[in-house]
C-alpha cells in the first residue's frame, strides 16, 4: 500500500513497526559501509598479477628504447597514450598520461586557469571576482569541492536522463562570460548513473560560449565500468568537436583507478591542440615527469586495450550482483511506499535514491545510528546542500555482499520510517 | 703559466692550438650529455631489486593493517613517514608522503599560497602585486621556474661556503612585507654543492619576518648524497625553529628521485602545526590519496633508515670516481689559467665551474658545437641571467665515466679557448 494512500493510524502502525526495526538494527552494532566509490577487496585481488610484470629482470624501456627508470617523458609512455586514446575517444597525441590521479589533474587544470587563463588576452580565472562554473545535479561532491575551494559561484544545472538540461546550459554560456566551465561525468554519471545521448553530446560540441576561456571538463571516470549485456554507449565529444569545429573546449579525463588498484594507478588528461600545449607548459614548471614504471606496469599487464576490456569483465563479474542486489533490495521494499524512487544503472559505481523530499539527511542519520556509512546527504550538490533534501548516493562496491545485504536492510527500513514520519507530520 | 701574465703572443699561440683542438672535437661527432642531474644506468641499476618486494603474493597492508591497494591515508604509510622524518631531521607526525616528485610539491605549495595565504586574515600572494622570493645564487634552474611562472620578482642573494648571505636576507625579510619566500637547497647546494653552517640554520630560525607568510622552503634534496668520507652535516631547521619558536617559517621537501627511481620514486614534504593542517586540507580537495603501493614497494626494500644510508653508499661507489674525475680534469687543465675556479663538493650531483667572466655563454656554444650538451648558461640564475656570464653547472652522474673523461676535455679546452679569446680583445 502506497504511504500517501495510507490513513493516519495505518501511518502510525507503520511507524511503530519501523521504528521497533531500526531500534533492532541499533543494538546489533554494526559497522557496515556504503559510502564511497572504493572497489572491494575481490576487485583489488583481480590486479594483483599486475605486480608481477615489473621485476628486476624485466626489460625497463618503453617501445621507443627509452628507459623508464630515468627521468624525462612528460606525456607519457607511447603504449599507455595508445590505451587512454581508445579509453577517452581521442586521438593519442591528444593524451598525456600523469600521475596516480585524474581528480589530481582536474585540479591542477583549475588552479592552472586560476593563475592564467587557457587563452591568451583573458582575464585569469581569479581575477573574474563573479566566476561560475556550470554543475550539473545531483553529481560529484569532489568535483564541487575543487570548484568551492576555488571561489566559484556555482550553479545547478537539472541532470535528466539524457544528461544536463541543455537548454539551461546553452543559455548560461552563450550570454554570461563569467561562466568558466561545466563538470560533466558523461558515462554512467555520478551518482545517477545515467549516460550523455548522442544529441547532448553533441549540443555540447556546437556551445557557443560568450567566455573565450569556457572549457568542459569532461571526467570520463567510468567510460568502460559496464554492469550489464546491453552497455550505454556514448559519443567521442573530442570528435564532434572537430567537426564544428570548437576542439579547443573539452578537457577529457579518466584513470585506471577503478581498474587496476585505486591511489596505485595511472591517471590522463586529454586536450586538443594549443589547449594541450598549455597545459603541457604548465605541466613543465611543476614537475620533471610522472612515474613511468608504473605505466609501464600497466601497459604489460593489459598488453592492449582489449586486455582492459577483459579485465573489466571481471569487475562486472564481481559487482553486477553486488547492483542487483541493491536493486532488488529497493524494489522490493521501497516499490511499495510510492514516495521513493532510484535509478538502475548499466554501469558506473553507485545507485542514486531520491527518499521523500525533506528526509535524506534524516536516513543518513538513522542509518549511522544503526552502523551503516553513507555518503552525506547534501553531498552530491553544490555546498553540500540538496535543496529537495531527497537525493543518497550508495556506493555498493566496497562492502561484501553479505554485509551489503544487510545495510540494505537497515537502509529501507530508515528511508521508509523518515517517509512515513514526514507523512504524519503533514 | 697564467693566462693573465701571457704576452699578446704568447696568448695568440695558445688560442690557435687550443681552436686546432677544438676543431678536432668537432670533427669527431662525439654525443654526450652532462647537461642534467640524471641518476646514471649502473645508479638505476641498485635499485631493482626493489620491484621484486612487490609481487602477486605480498602482504599490502601497512603496519597498522590498512590496505595500500585502496583509496585513503592522505599523508601516507607510518613507515614512510618515519623514514622521511629521519632524513629531513623532523617529526614523523610533520610528514605528509607524497607523489613520485617533491618539485610538484613545491609547486602545488606556491600555487596553494598564491590562491590562499597560508596565514589566514593575510593577502593571497597572487593579490600582492610587487610579491618577491629570494633566490640563493647560483642554485637550482627549476626552482626559479616556478617562481617565474607565479610573477615573483626573483631577488638574487649570494651564496657564500656557509650558506646565504645572511645580513641581506635579514634586512630584506625583516623591512619588506612583499618578500614572501627563500629557496633553500641547504645540504650540498645546486649547483655549488656547500652545506650551510650551522649559525646560517640558526639565522634562519631566528628569521622575523615582516610578512607573516613568509616561508622558508627549505629542498632537501641531497640531505644523505655524500660522495666522501667525511660527510657536511646540517644542524636540523625544525628543531632550531623549535627552540626559536617560529615554527611556522619552515617547509622541508625531500624525495627518493635520486634514491631509487627519479621519476619513481617516492616525495615527501614536512611542515609543522597550522601549516601543516592547512597544507593538508588543500590536498583534500586535490587528490584522494597517493601512491601508497610504491611507498611500500620502498618500506619493504630498505626495510629501515639504515638500509637507506647502506644504499646510498652504493651509490657514492658508482658517483665518486666520476666526482674525483671531474676535479681531477678542472685541477690538471684549468688551475694554470687563473682565471677559473670550480667548486670540490663532499656530495651532491653537481660540480660548479666559474669560467672566466663574460665566457660562459660562449663555452657552452662551443661544447655544444663539440658534441657536448651543457645546463644552458645563466640556468642557475633567475630568469636565466647571470650578470657575469660566468657560472656553468657540470653534472657527472648520467655519462659513464669513459665519455665523461672525452666531455671534460671538451669543456676544458672550450673553457680555456673561451678565456684566452677573451683577454685578447683586452
Amino acid at each position: 500500500m502506497k504511504y500517501t494512500e495510507m490513513s493516519a493510524e495505518q501511518l502510525k502502525a507503520e511507524q511503530e513497526c519501523l521504528s521497533r526495526k531500526l531500534d533492532e538494527y541499533r543494538n546489533m552494532k554494526l559497522c557496515l559501509n556504503m559510502a564511497r566509490g572504493k572497489p572491494g577487496v575481490d576487485q583489488l585481488d583481480l590486479s594483483m598479477s599486475m605486480l608481477d610484470v615489473m621485476h628486476s629482470e624485466v626489460d625497463y624501456t618503453d617501445e621507443t628504447g627509452f628507459d623508464c627508470r630515468n627521468y624525462g617523458k612528460m606525456d607519457g609512455i607511447p603504449s599507455m597514450k595508445k590505451m587512454f586514446a581508445k579509453m577517452m575517444q581521442v586521438s593519442p597525441e591528444q593524451v598525456m598520461v600523469g600521475g596516480n590521479s585524474s581528480l589530481n589533474m582536474m585540479f591542477d587544470t583549475v588552479a592552472a586557469f586560476m593563475y592564467k587563463s587557457p587563452v591568451e588576452g583573458e582575464k585569469p580565472w581569479m581575477e573574474v571576482k563573479d566566476r561560475k562554473f556550470l554543475c550539473p545535479v545531483p553529481g560529484y561532491d569532489r568535483h564541487f569541492g575543487i570548484t568551492e575551494y576555488f571561489g566559484f559561484d556555482m550553479i545547478p544545472i537539472p541532470l535528466n536522463e539524457d544528461g544536463p538540461d541543455m537548454d539551461l546550459v546553452e543559455q548560461l554560456v552563450s550570454q554570461n562570460a563569467s561562466v568558466k566551465g561545466i563538470w560533466c561525468i558523461p558515462k554512467y554519471s555520478n551518482p545517477t548513473g545515467i549516460t550523455y545521448s548522442d544529441e547532448t553530446v553533441r549540443r555540447f560540441a556546437r556551445l557557443k560560449p560568450k567566455a573565450k576561456d569556457f572549457r568542459i571538463f569532461w571526467d570520463d571516470a567510468y567510460c568502460i565500468h559496464d554492469l550489464t549485456d546491453t552497455p550505454d554507449s556514448l559519443l567521442s565529444l573530442m570528435d564532434e568537436c572537430k567537426k564544428e569545429g570548437s576542439e579547443e573546449l573539452p578537457i577529457v579525463f579518466a584513470s585506471t583507478s577503478k581498474i587496476t588498484f585505486p591511489g596505485s594507478g595511472v591517471a590522463a588528461l586529454a586536450a586538443a591542440g594549443k589547449n594541450f600545449d598549455m597545459l603541457m607548459e604548465k605541466y613543465k614548471y611543476q614537475t620533471i615527469s610522472f612515474d613511468k614504471l608504473n605505466m609501464l606496469r600497466h601497459a604489460k599487464f593489459f598488453v592492449n586495450f582489449d586486455g582492459v576490456m577483459d579485465h573489466m569483465r571481471k569487475h562486472r563479474e564481481l559487482l553486477s550482483p553486488k547492483f542487483d542486489l541493491v536493486v532488488q533490495k529497493l524494489e522490493d521494499s521501497l516499490k511499495e511506499t510510492g514516495v521513493i524512487s532510484w535509478n538502475k544503472p548499466n554501469g558506473g559505481y553507485f545507485v542514486s535514491v531520491d527518499v521523500m523530499q525533506g528526509t535524506a539527511k534524516k536516513v543518513v542519520q538513522y542509518c549511522k545510528e544503526a552502523g551503516v556509512e553513507l555518503t552525506g546527504a547534501g553531498a552530491t550538490y553544490p555546498y553540500g546542500k540538496d535543496p529537495r533534501d531527497c537525493n543518497i548516493r550508495i556506493a555498493p562496491s566496497y562492502p561484501p555482499i553479505g554485509e551489503l545485504d544487510t545495510a540494505m536492510d537497515v537502509f529501507c527500513v530508515a528511508a521508509k520510517l523518515a517517509a512515513a514520519e514526514k507523512l504524519m507530520e503533514e
